[in-house]
This record gives structure tokens, sequence and C-alpha cells, in this order.
């Protein structure tokens, strides 16, 4: 409907960046389900000529593993082209030569492998899940607030997801946990940090004003693109909810049912 | 040796507020062990004429077998004068009609015997130790994101606190938590709360400026009991830590070495 309104927001695209979860699949059980009309708009948009990247804070599965569910999906998409935020943290603690200590989900820690963990000086969480047992957090705790100068990494800072079971917490509130107990500020790392959109940027060689960010989350899908520079769009889909649309503090570019409607306004408008 | 410079701050007490954990013992397997002098401490003051209560936000236990715990170390101690946040609650809740969903620590569900939790329309947390788990995290979030206008109690906002085999994560972080999750100010029930200080104050028929707080923590005994007005001594035991005394925004009236010395120099001045 507001497609219909106002095409404003699909003129001169050159780019687009989409989020995963909540656009093309919802997760749960099993690995989750294509939204309906997505594996189909994900063809038609890789096929248009525009650049196209995928912009996850998935931290429950290492990149390669991700990316393979998604295929088994029916998504034509290859590693290079998604961007989640364990790799961009690996480069971060190898360029200030920090050990982590992590309370990540187990499927993670392949991402890990090799790092040097044995003196950590610092914390990182993920989307542990199960694992956000009392006693990991007060591990987590106890390192933070042993060390000097207390660092904290937030893979993400989500407040919740949705899984076809229900809403579940995600990381964002965990990372508040830990930085009251240990009265430190996180470093997150993922959406909606302007570092991490600004990588995604670089590597599609475009400016943020053509490029356009597709969404279900309004903070830090719409609002950290819109932050850089970019459009941000939120599909009525994921972790949607109504009220969205009436944020105090940001406002999507546009709203769109879901991926399909959102690819179909980008496309007609490249006509 | 902060009383040897100064002792304005004894200067025509009439009641003392106590903490209690930390102060009057350290917590831990067994149920914990008092802090050296306490015991005689207690009886010294108690003995003394001055008007003497005891505030906690312990939420572990029901006040009564809390009470029992502390009689068993040798504390000379009566239900009536021990002010927790469970009672306070009950008070709330009945007042406002509310009934709760519950995630607090198995021993304190006595104190809710009776209390109508059908349909729950807000949530409580308190100091839930191990059933802080993922899944009970999430059925609170979901409850509290399910109501029109979530109401979230937190008994007490404590950042952690001391066992003997090391520091803790209280229920302040998880009250984080769900506050940034459901996008929700909690209500706190206990300490720093200025109401729960005041139902204490008028207990004892006392004006505020003639109550000491002691206790171990500065921002919820020492901060709190300020802002009502009394004055706050805060004792070097329990999750003391030396940086406390350079806080930012909250300056004990004064520090001392253990609840014995400050007891010492409260008795000394009422000669």
């Amino acid at each position: 409907m507001a497609a219909g309104r106002s095409m404003e927001w699909v003129k001169g695209v050159k780019g687009v960046i989409l989020d995963m979860c909540g656009v093309l699949y919802d997760s749960g059980e099993g690995g989750g389900q294509p939204i309906p009309g997505s594996v189909e708009a994900i063809e038609r948009l890789m096929g248009s000529g525009l650049i196209v990247r995928f912009c996850t804070n998935e931290t429950q599965n290492t990149r390669e593993k991700f990316v393979q569910k998604l295929q088994r999906m029916g998504f034509n998409i290859s590693v290079s082209h998604v961007f989640s935020p364990a790799p961009a943290l690996l480069r971060i603690l190898r360029e200030r030569g920090l050990q982590p200590h992590l309370l990540v989900h187990d499927d993670l820690m392949a991402e890990f492998d090799g790092v040097e963990m044995t003196s950590p000086n610092c914390v990182v969480i993920g989307d542990a899940a199960d694992r956000f047992s009392y006693q990991n957090l007060n591990e987590a705790f106890g390192v933070l607030i042993g060390l000097e100068k207390p660092i904290l990494f937030s893979l993400g800072q989500g407040r919740y997801y949705k899984e076809t079971d229900g809403l579940k917490l995600d990381v964002g509130g965990f990372m508040k946990a830990l930085e009251y107990a240990c009265d430190v500020q996180a470093e997150v790392v993922g959406k909606p940090s302007a570092e991490f959109f600004q990588s995604v940027l670089r590597d599609m060689d475009l400016q943020p004003h053509e490029v356009v960010m597709v969404g279900d989350d309004l903070v830090n899908d719409v609002g950290g693109a819109q932050r850089c520079g970019m459009r941000g769009v939120q599909v009525r889909t994921g972790k949607y909810r109504p009220s969205d649309e009436q944020h105090p503090s940001v406002k999507a570019d546009a709203h769109m049912d879901d991926l399909a409607a959102a690819v179909d306004a980008i496309l007609i408008s490249d006509l």
C-alpha cells in the first residue's frame, strides 16, 4: 500500500542489501521455512543486474553452514555475498590483539578455530540461545569484572526474533545485563554498527544513496542503514509489529508487505 | 580510618537501618558465614536503646526462613524488624488488583501462597539464580510482550553479590534484559526505592535525618538512603570494592572497615 502512495524510495537504486531471517525465511525447528514468494523474489533480483548483498546478525551458525541452510531452502546465495558478525569480529580481535572468552552458540564455535583463548582479555556474546544459562552468564561476568578495563563485544543487539513457535530473546538483552552488572558499554559488531554496513558498501562499490536496505527489524536494519545514508525499507514479515509504523524515532522510507512486494517495486522502477 | 577523620555522620543518630548480606554475613554454600565481629556488634546495637531495623533485598527465601537462617548463625533478630521486597510487592499486587507471572527463586514461592495467578497481567522477577534459564526468561518475556501495557516488577535491582565462591549476577541485569527486550521500564520494589525506605522509617517512627543506613552496596544502600534524607555509610565488606570510594555520583557519609567498627562509632557518639 505504501508503495502505491509513493515510489520515491526506489528511484536510482543500484544495489540492495537484504536482511535474511524474517525477510527470506522464518527460523524455527529444522532450520525454518522460506517466507512465501521469497525464493522467487531472490531469483528475480539476482538476475536483474542490481548488486545484491546479504547482511545478517545470525550467530547461531558459521557463515558457511548458515548459507548451506538457505541453499537447502532453495535460495541461490553464495557465501561471499553474505556478511555476518563473526568474521567481522575475528578481524577486530586480530587487529587489537585480543583473546576472547566466548559465550556463543555451540554451532558458531567453528568460526573461532585457531583463535588463542588461554588468557581472555575480552568477552564476546552472540545469540547463544539455550547456552544463556545462569552459570554461563556468571562465567562471562566473572571474566569481565576481573579485567582492569572490561571489553565486551556483542554480535548484534537484537531485542528478540521470531521462531516458528514464538518470539525468542535475542542477544541484546543479555548484552544489557552484562553492561549493567559490569558498568561497561558493549561494542556492537554487526547491524546496526555503521562500520559493519560500510564494509558491505565497500564490497558493493556503491555510494550509500544508491543502496536500499530491506529488513524486518526497524531499528537495526532500517534505522542502521538510514544512519549510513542508505534508504531503509521494512517488510511486514518476521518480527515486524504494526506499532513499528508509529515508532518515535525511526521512520522507514517505505513499508512493504513482504520481500516479493519489495523486489517487485524495485524492479518495476528499474525498467 | 574515615571515622578518625570525621565523626560528623554519627551525630544525633536515633535509629539505624542495616543491610544484611555482605554486612552481617557473606552468603554461600550452607547459607553463608557471619562476618567476624558482626554477631556481637548486633547484640551491642540492640542493647543500646537505638531503634534498629533490617532492610534486605533478599529474595532467595521467605522472610521467615531467611530470619531463621540468620538466627542459626547467632544473630538475635526478629521477623517483624526485617523489611524485604516480597511482602512489599504483595501489598502492591493487592492494591492494584494484579496477577503475577513469577520468575523467582523456588524458595521464595511460599510468599505467594494463595495469590491468584491464572491470568497474569504483570511479571515479577527476583533473584532467581539458577532459575534464570533461557527458557524461563523467554517465558517471562512472552508474557510481557503479550500484554497491551507490560508491567514488570523487579525485587531489587542489584548488579551482583558475593557468595563464598565468588561474585554472582543479581536480579538487576535480568531486569535490564527484559526492559530492553520489551521496551518497558521496571518498577523496582525493595532498595533503593524511596517508597521502600519510607515504609521502614514509618515503622521506626523517626525522621530521615535521625537515621543512618549501613550497607555494602554503594548505590542501593547508601545512595538510596541518602536520597531519602538519611545518612549512608558503606562498610568495606561484602560486595564493597575500593573503586566505590571514587564513585562519580554517590558519596558515602563515611566508610567503615566492617559492621563492628560502624557500630562502635555509633555507640561511642551515643554515650
